[in-house]
């Protein structure tokens, strides 16, 4: 997806909030928010707005020294979806549609997001779930995801933030675990997933998991690792997580079902929905 | 007053809304986002907030061709208050105390501002209205005010903006008139009151007015006419209206009380108010 004119004041706002988040020295902010300034000034429309965010989150990461400045964070986070693990599971298993649930949450848990909101407090999962669990869902879509799921050899199933994987592994774990494989971010970004995330949240042990070998906030292929790229080249189907996955894979030629709570109103009114929407829905469709 | 950082990523904001409030013309709003972005990032943040102001509607004016692409607006809230002046008129006068609800309606007036908001409703200068009339004011300030008027030769009253400068007429014609100057824009600037906006609201038939000679939604005084700056120099006290002003002239040695709401929270955290607050200050403590 094209970045719009309208993510460029967001660029600037989410620049500011992650430089704040990460350090009070006003001299780093300053350089930092100066720079992104400039590299969005010169930015190809044409690129989606994540690579924005690499961009952003490379800057942070070098002028403050830290790698990751937001492991505690992501620590935090995969301990509080874990705790909820076992009502979850519950959950899910005694529903009529365990599958239908289990997505629901999985898109529920899209709300752990530093990107978008720099606050975020565990009122606001609670209120998520309640949301996704009764919210409007295209379940055609879900059937459609379904039959795909059933059809297909490989999956490539791509995260999104920590936390929220905890929520995916619950979807995950109702799937044909031999055909899928799941894909954390190459280094640390934002609290997007890495695989260390994925070790913490039980995942490695249910599937296979491999990484982009990118930092981006989202899957640009063309800056994935050869391998990332062949896997997603070979999978029959793509399960997407999250803006990022979302504005990074929309257009690509591949059979993708994307999850997400549709978080700002450029992405709502491009997928047709209300912000704050939970949403799924394919990139492409196929003759069947 | 310096800018904040916090107010960079505010101008990317304000300068998106503006252009986009003006042209429809994607190709002119890039042009002007890449601009402002540019100049945002060399921008000396020792300089006032409206320098940037300044800067994004001469990009804007420039790249649109339109020396005043605010002229409907403007005109529209000259009308929209001068059918209200009857009325308030009353209402000032019947009042316990006219010189104070003057100012709280010349406050209530200063929400008629296109920098901050996009969207103003003709609803929300009511509201504004009921809010000024009813909060909490600071009246050992204003009973300063009204010692330093009666204390003052010459008084120098700087407008804001079209519209509000209805509701200064309100507060002007309670004010001993021969020793007031009326100060507008020197040029169109965002939705600020010029000459022209001056006489619509009778302003020029009670008070001299001069103008800036500078094209700021503020009152940056290096960028003032010479005639401007020694009016400035001259007067008293000074009666500033507005944001804009009090970002320009706050750390000026002279004599000041400012009246304005405060609608961002960088401004009301530097007053010591809430966002929203009317307010009522002065920049020196005079040794009385």
């Amino acid at each position: 997806m094209r970045t719009f004119l309208e993510c460029v004041p967001c660029f600037i706002r989410q620049a500011y909030d992650a430089v704040s988040f990460v350090t009070d020295d006003d001299e780093i902010r300053e350089k930092v928010l100066r720079e992104v300034l400039i590299e969005s000034a010169k930015m190809d429309f044409h690129q989606s707005p994540p690579l924005m965010g690499q961009i952003i989150h490379r800057l942070i990461r070098q002028y403050t020294g830290n790698d990751d400045p937001y492991k505690d964070i992501k620590t935090r986070y995969n301990r509080y979806a874990l705790n909820l693990y076992e009502k979850l599971r519950k959950q899910i298993n005694e529903s009529p549609d365990p599958l239908e649930t289990a997505v629901r949450l999985a898109i529920a848990g899209n709300i752990i997001d530093y990107g978008v909101k720099r606050d975020l407090d565990i009122g606001s999962v609670y209120d998520a779930m309640d949301h996704a669990l009764a919210a409007e869902l295209d379940l055609d879509m879900l059937e459609n995801m379904r039959a795909a799921i059933e059809r297909s050899g490989e999956i490539l199933y791509v995260g999104d933030n920590s936390g929220e994987i905890v929520f995916d592994r619950l979807l995950i774990e109702l799937l044909p675990r031999e055909k899928i494989t799941f894909v954390v971010r190459g280094r640390p970004v934002l609290n997007d997933a890495v695989m260390e995330d994925a070790r913490t949240a039980g995942i490695t042990e249910l599937v296979e998991v491999i990484d982009t070998g990118s930092d981006a906030p989202g899957m640009i292929i063309e800056d994935c690792s050869e391998e990332c790229r062949a896997r997603f080249e070979r999978a029959d189907m793509v399960i997407a997580k999250g803006q990022g996955n979302f504005e990074t894979l929309y257009e690509t030629d591949k059979d993708i079902f994307f999850l997400f709570k549709a978080k700002c109103h450029v992405i709502a009114d491009h997928v047709g929905v209300e912000q704050g929407a939970i949403v799924i829905c394919r990139n492409i469709t196929p003759a069947e």
